[in-house]
Formats: C-alpha cells, structure tokens, sequence
C-alpha cells in the first residue's frame, strides 16, 4: 500500500523513485508554452487570497463544480465572496477523485505551501487562511512562486498586436526567470467575421505603423511585427486551429478575397478555407526565416454553449474535444513547407487521443535529419494533460518515434500555481520508465543513460531545441 | 494465482475486495434500461430449460458460434432442438476464452444456479439437466429471479404505441420490483419508408384517439401517449440513433415534409435530417417538461448482412460499430435546448470507444450545476459492455468528469439471466478504485468516503436522479 | 527486477513463461504475408555484411536514424559505407529505447548471431566484424537463414504480371521451406494515371497472351494469371487501399470507364471509386472460386514528403497512418458478396488503431459458420506490429470475437532477419494469456486448452485456414 502524494506518488517502481530522485527532481523547469498574464509578473502581482490565485479563471474547476451541482454564482458570480466560492470548491474537492484535479490541488497545496491536508469541507477555512496568509508575504508574489519552483524561462502567448510591453520591463528588471513572448495570430487570419477582422486590422496597421490598403501591407506589417517580437525574445508561434487548411490558391485568389472581406463582405467557406491556408503559410515561413518553432494546437470545438458564452464569453469551460479527419491536410500543409525547405521546427499537439498514432507517425514523414526531433508530438494538452494522457502521448511517441528526443512539458496554464504539473509530468515518465526497467523491457544495465534521457526530456532537449 | 470465478473474481487488491463485499454487494439493483418482455413478467413466465432462456434471442452467443464455425441452424434453425442448440453453444463456450461469454456464461452459472463446474462439451448434459430442473421450479420464474437478484426497479424499452398492459397488470399485482415503461419513439422519426411511417402514424392516431391529419396532429397525438407513459411511471426516455441531428428548419418545412411522406413520397436526404431534427427536439422538450431522463444510444451501424437479414430480421448478430464525427451536430443539438432553458437530465451512450473523450467533455459544456451529474456518459454500451469497455468509460468519465456522480450500470439486455452484469460492473469499479488506493493515486484515509461513493455509483445516484 | 532479453523476455508471469516455453517456442512458423524478394531465396543469397541484410530498404530505422537528427546520407547515400551506415545507426539505437527497433534490434542479434551485447557506438564495430564474418557462411545464407528459424511455409507478395520463375525455380529445387506467391493486383486498379495504367495493361496483355481492348479482356487476362498463380501454389490475394471501395455501378459504365482511360483520358472521383469498387469485386470473386483468402491492408497515406518522394521513390520511409471513416463502405463491400454468397475467406488489417473495435465488430457480421474463424482481424500491421499494437489488437479480437480462432502472426517485412518478430508475437500472446490466468480472468485448471489455444495461434490455425 503506497501512500497518497508523498515523495514517492506516482512512482510504482524502486527504478521509478531513483529515476525522479536523483534525474528529474533536480532540473530546472522551462515552460515553454503558457497563459501567464505578463502583466502580473512586470508589477510582481500579490494575491489577495487563495480564491484568488486558484480559482480566478480557472474553466477546470468550474466545470467539476457546475458538474457537481455547484450553482454558477460560486464559479463565476460577481456577488459572491471568495470564500463562499472556495468553500464550494473545497466540498467539491473530495468528489473529484479519480479526476486529475484531485491530485493537482493537493500536489499544489503540498509544493506551494507544505500543506499536506486533504482539501474538503471540514478543512476547508483553516486551509484557506494558511494559505491566505502566506499570499500575502512576499514568496508568494508571482516572481517568487517563479523562483520557489526553479523556473528559468516561461514563454507566455501573445498576439502580434501587444505592446509587449510588460516583457520588456520584466527583462529590464533583470528579473532572474527569463519571460519570453510567443507570437499567436490567430485573429489575423479570422475572417468569419469581416467587421472584426477590419478592426483587428486596424490594430495592426496602428502598432505596426504601415497603412494597409491591400493583402501585401498586412504582410508587411505582420512581419514588422514578427520582426518586433524577435527582438523581444519571442523563440515559438502558436496557433489555435480546429483542423489543419491546406487549400491551393493563387497569389491574386488571396488578395481578392482581402479586399472582399476588408470590404466588409461576407466570405464563402471556400474562401475562408483559401484565405487561412495562404496565411498558416505566411506564418509559417516567418518562423522558418527566424528559426523559430511553430506551435499548433488543433481539434477543440469552442463555444459550446451559446447561453453561457452570451452570459461569460469564451474560456469559461464550455469547450470540449472535436472529431476530425485530418491527416491527409496536415500531411499536405507540411508537405507545401517542406517541399520549398521552408519547414521550421515544429510541435503538433491534439486534442482528440485518437490521433496520437496519426500525429505520431505524421512527425516521421517529415524529420530531415538536420536537427534532432525536429517534429515534435506536444505533451498532452488541456483535457489531456493528465496521467492517462500524458502516458498514452509518450507511449505512442515512444512506439513511433523516439521519446529521447522529446522536447517534454509545458503547463499551457494561466495560474501560477501550476508549475507543479511539471513535477507530475516528470513522475509519469519516470514512472513509465522505471516499469520498463523492472519487467524487463529496458536493460538495467544502462541506468545511466536513461536517467539522461530523464534529465534531456525534463529540460536539456528543450533548452537545446528552442535555444533558450 | 487467484481463482477464477470465486468470491473475490476481478478484485486484485485486498481494497478491491473490502469495497466489494463492505458496499457495492449490498445494494439493490436499479436496471434503469433493459429489453425484457413485460408480458413475461406480467404472466411470471417460466422458462422450459435452459436453452429457452439462454440461447433464444442472444445474439450475442449466435455471433460467437457462427464464428466458432457452428452452422446457422444451431444458432436460429426452427428444426433444432434446444438440447442440440445447448450443446453447440457448450462446445463453443471454452473457444469464447477472453470474451465476456466466458466470464458471463460462469457467472450466470454460478449466481443463478450455484453451478461452479466449467461449461464445455463434456459438462453440457449434466449443466443441462441440473438448471433445466431448476427453472421448472417457481424459484427461477421471471419473478423469481428478478427477486433472486435483489433487483428493485427496471425499466423496459417501449414504442409509444404500446399499451403498456402488461405494465399495468404488474403494478396492480404489487410485484414488489418496479417495472416501469420508457419511451422509445424511433419509430415515428423513422421516415425513410413512406408506408411504413404512414402505417406507423395511423396506429399512433388509434392508440391515441387523435385524428392524425398533419403534423400538428402527430405532436399533439405524442403528447398523448407521453402523457399516458408517465402515468403508468416512465420516467426515461431513448433514442436509437446512427448520429446526432441538428439541423436547422422552419416549422413550416416540417409541415410540408410530413405532408410529403404521409402522402407517400420518399423523401430527400435534407428533408429527412430536417425531420430527424425537428423530431428530436420535439421530444426532448417534452421529456424536459416532465422531468425525465432522455437516453440517446448512437453510433451503430446495423442490418450489414443483407442476406441473413431477409432471412432473419434485425437484432440477430449481424450490426457493429460505425464511425462518425458527429461531435458538432452534438453539440449543436444540445446547445439549442439549453438555449431554451429546456434540456433535461440526459444520457449519452457511445458505441464506438474512439468517442469517449469526445462525450467525456461534451457533458461539461452541459452541467449547469442545478443538479449533480445533469449530463451522464453511459455506461459501456453492447460491444463495449465487458471489463474493458467499463474500465475504459470509467476512465474516461473520471479523468473528465466525476466518477463519483455517474449514474452507474444498466443490463440493456433482453435476459433474465442478465442480472449478474450489475455484479460484474461492480466488482469492475470496486478493482479500479482498489488498485488506485493501494497504488496511492487515491488516499487510503479516505476508504470510507470511496466506499460511499462505491455504494452511489452502484445505486444511490441512480435513485435520486431517476427519481425512483 | 527481470533482465533484458534473456530467455522469459515479456513474460511477466510463471503462467507466460510456462505457456511459451511448453507450447508456442515449439512451432514452425508460417509466414503468411511477407515481402522477401524471391530472387534472393532462388539463388539462395549471402549478405555481404550486417549492414547489407540490415539496413537496405529498411525505412522502419531511416525514420529512427531521420529523427535522431542523422544525414540522409547515412541512411539512403550512395556515396557512404554500409560501415558508415551501420555505425550511425549503432550511434541511434540507444535512442531509441521504447521504440519497437530497441527489441526488435537486439532479439535479432541473439536470435540470429548469438550477440547478447547491447549496440551502441561503442560496441558498433566488434558486433558489425562478428556478424559480418557469420554471414559470410553458408548457415547465413538467405536459404540458412530461413532454416534456422524453422520457418515452414512463406508468402511472398507479386503483381499479377510478374512471372513467377523464382518461386518456381524453389519449388523445384526442392527447398525444405514452402515459398509460395501471392496476388497483389493494386496496379491493375490504379486509373489515376492514365498513362501508368496503359502501361501496366499492356504488360498484362503480354504476360497473359491476351489482346486487351476492353474491359472483359482484361478480366480475362488477370483471370489466365490468377490460375497461373494458383498453379504456382498462391492461397493468398493481397489488397492495398486507402479505404475501402463499393460504389454501385452498372457493367456498362465500367467498361465506358475502361475505355476512357484506356484511351488516355483523366478519370472523375466518381469515375475513379466505381472502376474501383468493381475491380474489388472482380478479384474477390476470383478469390471466392479458388478458395482462396482475401487479405485488405486500409488505411495508410502514402509517399507524403513530395521532395524526398522524388529523390528516393515509395517505401523510403514517408508514409504515415490516414484517418479514414470507412466502416459503412466497407461494410457495403463485404454485403454485396455475401449477397452473392460469394464471400470468401478474408484477412482486413487497419492501420489507425481507432479501428480496432470497428473492425473486430464487422467480422461477425459475416462470419457464417462454415469454416471457423473466416473473417480474420490482421495482426498489428506495419506501425502496428509492436508489443502495444498486438496487445490492442489481440484484446480487441478477444473481447469482440474469437482469440482461438485467429491466424496470427506475419512479418510483412523484407528482411530475411525478421522472422524474430514471431518469436516476439509468441511472446506477448502468452504474457496476455498468462496475466489473465494468474490475475484469475482465466481457470488455472485449463491450462492445457489454453496451451493449445497458442499452439493454434501460434501455428496450427493458420496451416489449417489457409491449407498449406
């Protein structure tokens, strides 16, 4: 009988815990790809409790509530108080088991504050006023939640139109974690809506300082832009896509279905499809000009309910997992780039578990031996970054590519107090390993060599990867 | 070396067990959906022998034998007897190894008639003779297993047409087990046959009282007949369906189309979702106006063997598993009832395992906190009904949702012998919980609140969401 | 803690060790399906060297050695040593722990050389010079190769208008192993390019003797050559397809279809699927008469690196796994010659696990008692055919049809060192069997059926299935 979240949770193995110990434990964490409002971080945001930090924003945990019988007020009420939110958080805690929450709060509770208490009803107000208490000293700013967790560099997600401000005065107060950019266009190429496309073209002339009239001066001033975030340390793009477009077009296609849309004109889908086929090129050969990495995140179905979004907007917790037949476009997009040696390093992340195999095997087809992994399988993401996820994303990466050469974990969170899920990801793996070892399946006699394969997945493939 | 088939069957940790035999064992059984015959219930049928109420009908067996190489008239033949029957199916059992015929074959064997020998060729007679005596005997009447079993509630599967007499009959005869009706109104959505539907609607407008003359009248003539189904208790409804619909339409267009089949003209495919999608929806308020349950059973594609089907008819071996993305038009269908404020409790049953993750996170696009676990992920559904199917939904529903709100097993069966799945779903759950705890993903401390939650998943949830 | 490697490699239990070593070690083996080239089997080749036998043509470890970040010169270079080959992919086998290359790498080195020493860069060159000097004997010649292995019977894989001299040329030199043919018609279907297809049907015409002008001269033509394998000892036809294909179409139409592309002109979609679908059903009727077994390979996409199709050709390593939602169709397909009663035995391999369930579920649809076990589930096929992809596959054929019935393993390969990965298939069939016994899933009192259960398997299932 092995106890809940102590030193050795989730490792099931003697080689398991040797592996974390002496391996994993002791890297420093890169986050290379997260929601962390910069902001925060430039004035050393201090939380006013443990609501605030935790359940603020949190989609995760408001949807465990709302399935748990949690009226919405204690999600996202403006009139209720924190603690009354907490509270209802804390009685939901115990009918989380099983899921990955149950094991984030505690892991976090325990890492961030050395509270070892199971979170429920009954311990719910004096957890809350440890931790409270301790928000409120200076460890527990933002910047030092970076410092307690070892962090070292984090790249947060931004769009082409931000200031960046905040990065560049984080990186003037020689701030000890490096916080880096990544550039996100997603609105660039959202054309369903042709007056908010105008307006976020608009923006984009305005920050970029090139007047735009036609297709070409979008370009251009897409890649001052570009040009800015280098210069601020940006090093990956990221894009939000359901399914991969790879649609033919001619230059003058493009331009016409511009000016259509800038017109004010509805599109047809042909058009859109044509129109982000054009751009996810655009983009991609960008970041093949800066030898940057590019991001891809596809298969989410957004905005499910239309009451709540009208009532919360987006990023409430009303997404879920998309089922799509894309292959066959992901492997022509790719194919496009690689065909004019435009592809740059990549990461595919899915939302959907069955196409781990076809993203797995998709990354072989264009691996050109110029860089380790240059096609990377990203780590499992949103509902799928948890045990069962991550295990099923590293063993079919394993079974059809080479897991040494994985770029490893990112937190994708907009919390500070998820940095934790590192851990957890480096007790999978080490978990996954150890297992191996002691069936059999790997030689016990090169404990060495997969500890470095520990410590290259943990941190030195993506320092290496992303040149950090 | 564990036993097979003993008390401690499928519980591999000593947790597994003490949840077993403390909490789940005890529970009564809620058989919220099943096929079972209310006339057999009503009349206390008792069955001849034991091919009569094992083999007759169970396509399940069938498949296994047509694959084992054992011709068709042992499966269907008129001119068989059912000793000759019996004794292929015997000699097939041993070849059935690592199916759940095996498991479940032992485990009616032993629950119902205490027999523990194995079941082959050379026991055939013997397992023969011994039950067949015992289901002359008043115990193994319909009645008497279902009291046998502990069973509390069933709920049959019925077509609004359907007098429900014999629903009636057994509440009059205070049979202490609740059998109550549900609706399964497939076929008056069924428009792909204009005279079939015509048939259809004309035996509604009987039954009902209504004259039918257009579609306000079919409307009118359901709400009659549902009306009619609460009243002699149902309180589930369930659709069998290929996918969702959701399409868009008029009330006007509806109208026209039913103009057009009933007046015999085949329709268009458009014209036919139109309907399907008007139809669903029509339903689904309905069910949401009285407070039931709505079921939706999606994904199979059925009758592929033409030829066996001229022979035999539908539901004799010869469906499986289709694959569709249907996760947007799910939604779509959801989002337009809440958007009314008029989705009721629901259940999504999938048949292909591809679809768990997607139905796992669409239920949370639904929870609207009013009631706990609003929106449930069926239990593994036919195929997937077996130790592998259930642990995979289970994990599914956990790492997405909470386990602990989940509404819990259903035989879905057309047996009186079915009801050792509920033990077998159990013993399932109990091992999965164990393993956790012993592993330390779960906490040991918290035994008594994982047994509750043991004794709710078995029964407890069931009751209070059915309002039984 | 259990050693790599060693004689209970992938045996976790008492129960596999004894399974595997009492029943399946014992047997021949069958190679039902592979891609040996005959020519090398005639004149009965010897390998120059370790890196001749095993890195030529080897796309499995291309891809390993690509992803590793090795130049493409090492792994298809004209201008490189097959040391140099061989010691960059010494350098990459560590890395590729996880990956089916790091079992497979190192069984064959013990199975074939007696080499126990793990490879790595520093080994490289002792192991190369030790299995180098060992294939220069006759013990190492293709034909020893095949001794060694007790391999019993081979199925090679030709086109329709390939002459067979080698096979013949075996069989009367009176080899010890069966090297039988196998029908792969894939060109005779391939209208996309009108002029391939011209060329193809007139080498068809040639080798068959027959002036081809239209359609019914080409199925007389690929009928002469169907008997000519069959004469030749072929049992087996083999079909690779994206998806599957059963458009309704009318004679008429197929030979208009014939004569347009024979002519030179391109094909509609349309056009393309229905030539398709009636070439399948030509070929499966041939099949039927014969009595032979159909197999269908579905689901690959392939050669999806257009700039390194043009410099190395098909098979070099850029294929990948498609997503395909076929199981309607192929349902359709499968319905139209069981109509027909003309629906032989039948092998179906997927390529994207998520098929898995779709298709152990459609066999059954079809299984019609004459002969046990006549629709077969591939094993894991290609990316597949790795422990974790025999395991799903195997559980799926056993949960949703008959284990005892399957036909088991082939190597598909082209590598006269292949035939380990049997040994491999043998071993995780008895870890499956074994775990279930001993987790007391399976009755320890059966162990000697289960132990003929693999030797059927293992062996005697496919000697009787496909009468060799």
């Amino acid at each position: 009988m092995r106890n809940f979240n102590d030193e050795n949770f989730l490792l099931q193995t003697k080689t398991a815990e040797r592996l974390y110990h002496e391996h994993a434990a002791k890297m420093p964490i890169i986050d290379y790809h997260c929601h962390l409002n910069p902001e925060y971080i430039a004035h050393n945001h201090q939380f006013d409790n443990l609501s605030k930090i935790w359940l603020e924003g949190d989609h995760y945990k408001w949807r465990a509530m709302r399935t748990n019988g949690i009226d919405e007020k204690y999600c996202t009420g403006k009139d209720t108080s924190d603690w009354e939110k907490f509270e209802k958080w804390a009685e939901t805690v115990p009918y989380t088991m099983r899921n990955p929450l149950y094991h984030w709060t505690h892991l976090e509770l325990k890492t961030a504050f050395g509270v070892t208490k199971l979170l429920n009803l009954s311990t719910a107000k004096e957890i809350y006023d440890e931790c409270t208490a301790k928000l409120n000293t200076s460890e527990y700013s933002c910047r030092g939640l970076m410092m307690k967790y070892n962090v070292e560099t984090i790249c947060t997600t931004d769009d082409p139109v931000d200031s960046l401000e905040y990065h560049i005065k984080i990186k003037n107060d020689n701030f000890a974690v490096k916080v880096l950019p990544t550039w996100r266009p997603d609105k660039a190429m959202a054309v369903e809506v042709p007056a908010d496309f105008r307006t976020y073209i608009e923006k984009l002339s305005a920050v970029s300082g090139i007047v735009i009239s036609n297709y070409a001066d979008v370009i251009t001033a897409l890649r001052k832009r570009h040009d800015f975030f280098s210069e601020v340390g940006c090093r990956l793009s990221d894009h939000g896509i359901e399914e991969f477009y790879a649609e033919d077009y001619t230059q003058r296609e493009i331009e016409a279905i511009f000016n259509k849309v800038y017109g004010g004109a509805v599109l047809t889908k042909e058009e859109i499809l044509k129109f982000k086929s054009a751009m996810m090129i655009e983009f991609a050969v960008m970041d093949w000009k800066k030898g940057w990495t590019q991001q891809f995140h596809y298969g989410a179905i957004r905005n499910n309910n239309t009451k709540m979004f009208r009532q919360l907007g987006p990023d409430t917790g009303f997404d879920s997992i998309g089922e799509f037949n894309t292959a066959k476009v992901m492997a022509k997009f790719f194919d496009k780039l690689a065909l004019q040696d435009k592809l740059t390093k990549t990461i595919i992340y899915n939302l959907n578990p069955c196409a781990n195999e076809v993203i797995a095997t998709m990354l072989g087809n264009f691996q050109d031996g110029t860089i380790a992994g240059k096609i990377q399988f990203g780590s499992g993401w949103w509902f799928l970054d948890q045990k069962d996820g991550m295990e099923k994303q590293m063993n079919a990466l394993s079974l059809l590519g080479l897991l040494s050469r994985f770029v490893g974990m990112l937190t994708d969170s907009r919390s500070f107090l998820s940095y934790p899920r590192h851990e957890y990801f480096r007790r999978t793996l080490c978990n996954l390993l150890g297992d191996d070892v002691e069936k059999g399946l790997l030689p016990a006699s090169e404990l060495d060599f997969i500890g470095k394969m520990v410590e290259d997945v943990c941190y030195n493939n993506a320092k290496k990867f992303f040149n950090f």
